[in-house]
């Protein structure tokens, strides 16, 4: 049944598209038929509810777990049993993160023969479906985040994206389309998908049950913590990624979608909680590009490298990133300066000629000129950190030089002060005073009128 | 000898300048002639280096400390006394920062008589000049920051700015010119510069000795504990103003000059810890802006106004504060942007004309038009993060519409990259394909070739 060489590998294949993508098939189930009409295409009532279910996940998800939790009360923890767990939780894990993940789904790294059997089988052991089933509809996630199409959109509730896609039925002609000739070129893949429910048993509960009976005599422990509440623990942490990822935390890269950085998905998955950066740059080995981030599943495809098991290791150009954050930065900062008030526009005061300014002001107007613009600072003048004297002293006069740096190099929060108390354009702008001056000195300058 | 009434005082003036600055002159030496030679005129030298020392001030500021540390020595810190310490650091630490700083040297607020008493009292019991003295320097600080007419500029040296100024002598001609009219009409002001050394010897030693005393007869403990120390501890942390908050910290409103914001020059200085804020907003009777910010003298100063002992309480408008902030960050994203690579400039690149562009693509060229933009994607196929299929689909066409949403919407960071691949312009831009097509399919479209 199982086939372990790519070339010649008989996949079930959809019209292919002439892009190169694909519906997505499920390779075992032949007499599948994409234009049959599908549960989904009616609404949820109460006596079809269970057809909308699907069984077989709710199984695996839900009803094992809670068995297990039972069955807790009655096997004692033992030591040796414990730390086993622990180890195999971060294998089966690493399975998903490494393995699913960052290699079949984004090929942000390759990987020898061995180490893919291992990742193939740490992923088997943490019961998440097929790598080639988890990969294809992980793309169709990158591909249509947040739309219709995302087979675990976020914009449906946290908790749909966290488990519900997976209890309930899902309309396979729903879901993106994306290209998948590679994974079905990988023999590693391949098998595992073909052989799945064989290597879930086998890696998720046989193996842990075996090691801690035949190593402690702990067979029933084995089977409990080992196998069924690690495979809880494993799955609600990776699921995490698809729904926490995309809820709390920051958008340092991008905010156009929902994906978004925070330690605390980090944590839990291991390493997958920079998932505003993974979704901006997924086919990058790395989640977290900061040394002091949690990111032990780039550590181990590093290790794995070190050891001669992995290369190729994709990294996006640090200047990439940079000015995606810089971009971001900008966004944002944009957004901040449309809420705040940067004075009247220059083109929605009146044109005041100089004799006027210099009128009004002598009848009891506190005009200022700087800048070819005139100001009225009677509100500031008893406020003026620099003192009533100086500000008074340029009433009714063009005070370009004294504040900018002649007498005082006004600070920018004083320029923008400034801008706040336009109250007119002088007529021929800031020179108009010079020009007035060389004028009355000079008589053989012409006045221009305009 | 002391007149309170601020009307008639005779304030010892040096020429007015006609803006209403004049050179800081003190009142007391009437004999004073700025135009004399000052000592700093000469370089330091083995044999005048006593000359050049501000032994007052050396005395206050080196001398005393030293004696009160030896003493401390044989006298015991007593438990009421070390409480009565801590409260009197407080109320000196408050004339100073509350007094001299916010009310004196920028009227951030106006004060009722009493606490003008209590601050100014407050101010001579922590030993560092009069206020008038200290107000003055302080605007020639605000107004010259970190020029050679900055009597404190952090630009010669952290330990200059903190004392090196005040245990050296200082050519008062150097120190810039302020307007102090408002200080010399004040009465309290006027009356404590004139009565300065008694005022300091009374409430810097003879007040807390007292106190102490009388209080609970440790006369000892009151001058040394009280007095002294609690003076050297005020003036050090008070210096840290001119010292450390020039130099420790970020710039959130202002990078041109030294002045910094720094959560321990706060928790040194009573709260004046956020010297950016206060260089740029300085006539705020606030220097943290934030509640969470530790601002004590703030606290004080607003619970004196709850008290109807201060009124007028003056803040920069927040529209303004958040004007400063953003136009800094954009200047430091500036700086950021600047530094990193955005692709070759349009201009820079050949222009190619469409059949050239499809002609290169046929002889083995990766050339993918997008925008009007010719890219050379070769390197990148293997890389593409949606697969290889996809992007050799656009090879030799105009891949805009499919780049930008039609079979996927690229983030910011896609685009980013596709501009450093930039190789060609296409002569007549992006329509060309559509124009070309057009064309062909319908023969009365007129060819113009420019
Ligand atoms: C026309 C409207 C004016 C506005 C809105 C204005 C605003 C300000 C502001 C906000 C400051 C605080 C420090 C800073 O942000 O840089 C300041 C300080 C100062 N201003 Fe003005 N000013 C004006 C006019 C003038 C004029 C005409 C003069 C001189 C002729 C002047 C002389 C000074 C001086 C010497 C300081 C320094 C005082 C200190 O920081 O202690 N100002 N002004
Ligand atoms: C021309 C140069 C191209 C560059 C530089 C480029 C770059 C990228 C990058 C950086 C991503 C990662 C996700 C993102 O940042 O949005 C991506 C994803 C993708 N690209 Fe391209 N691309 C190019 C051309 C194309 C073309 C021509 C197509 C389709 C005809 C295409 C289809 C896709 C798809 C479907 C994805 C989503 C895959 C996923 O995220 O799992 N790309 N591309
Ligand atoms: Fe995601
Ligand atoms: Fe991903
Ligand atoms: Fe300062
Ligand atoms: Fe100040």
């Amino acid at each position: 049944m199982a086939s372990s060489s790519s070339s010649e590998v008989p996949v079930a294949q959809a019209e292919t598209f002439p892009d190169g993508t694909t519906d997505h098939v499920p390779m075992r189930k032949r007499t599948y038929d994409l234009r049959k009409p599908h549960i989904t295409d009616q609404p949820i009532t109460w006596t079809n509810w269970w057809q909308h279910v699907n069984w077989l996940n709710t199984y695996f998800i839900i009803v094992v777990p809670a068995i297990g939790l039972v069955a807790s009360y009655w096997v004692n923890l033992q030591y040796k049993t414990a730390i086993f767990a622990v180890l195999y939780y971060f294998f089966s894990g690493l399975g998903i993160t490494a393995g699913y993940h960052r290699l079949w789904a984004h090929s942000s790294y390759k990987a020898s023969l061995p180490l893919k059997i291992f990742l193939a089988a740490g992923g088997a052991a943490s019961v998440e479906g097929s790598a080639r089933w988890w990969s294809s509809l992980h793309r169709s996630h990158h591909r249509y985040t947040d739309t219709e199409k995302d087979p675990y959109s976020v914009r449906k509730g946290l908790l749909y994206s966290h488990l519900g896609w997976m209890v309930m039925k899902q309309n396979p002609r729903r879901i993106g389309r994306t290209d998948i000739t590679d994974l079905n070129d990988d023999a590693v893949v391949v098998w595992q998908h073909r052989n799945y429910l064989k290597s879930v048993i086998t890696m998720a509960l046989v193996v842990p049950t075996l090691i801690c009976g035949l190593g402690w005599g702990d067979f029933a422990g084995g089977f409990v913590y080992g196998g069924i509440l690690r495979i809880f623990f494993v799955q609600q942490a990776t699921f995490c990624v698809n729904s926490l990822a995309h809820w709390l935390g920051d958008q340092p890269f991008d905010d156009r979608n929902s994906p978004r950085d925070h330690v605390i998905t980090a944590l839990v998955t291991l390493g997958e909680g920079y998932h505003n950066f993974h979704h901006e740059f997924p086919s990058d080995f790395r989640n977290a590009i900061e040394w002091w981030q949690y990111d032990p599943t780039k550590w181990f495809i590093w290790t794995m490298k070190q050891l001669g098991l992995a290369y190729n290791l994709k990294t996006f150009p640090q200047n990439e990133i940079e000015k995606g954050r810089v971009q971001q930065l900008q966004k944002k900062l944009d957004k901040q300066r449309s809420t705040l008030d940067w004075g009247a526009p220059l083109e929605s005061l009146p044109v005041v000629s100089w004799d006027d300014f210099v009128e009004q002001s002598k009848n009891g107007k506190a005009w200022i000129a700087v800048a070819g613009v005139i100001h009225d600072v009677g509100n500031f003048i008893a406020d003026h950190p620099g003192g009533k004297a100086l500000i008074s002293s340029a009433i009714g006069k063009d005070a370009t030089a004294v504040f900018n740096g002649g007498v005082y190099d006004h600070s920018n929060g004083a320029h923008n002060l400034l801008s706040t108390m336009r109250v007119g354009v002088l007529r021929g702008g800031c020179e108009v005073e010079i020009w007035k001056r060389a004028q009355s000195e000079n008589k053989d300058v012409n006045a221009i009128t305009d």
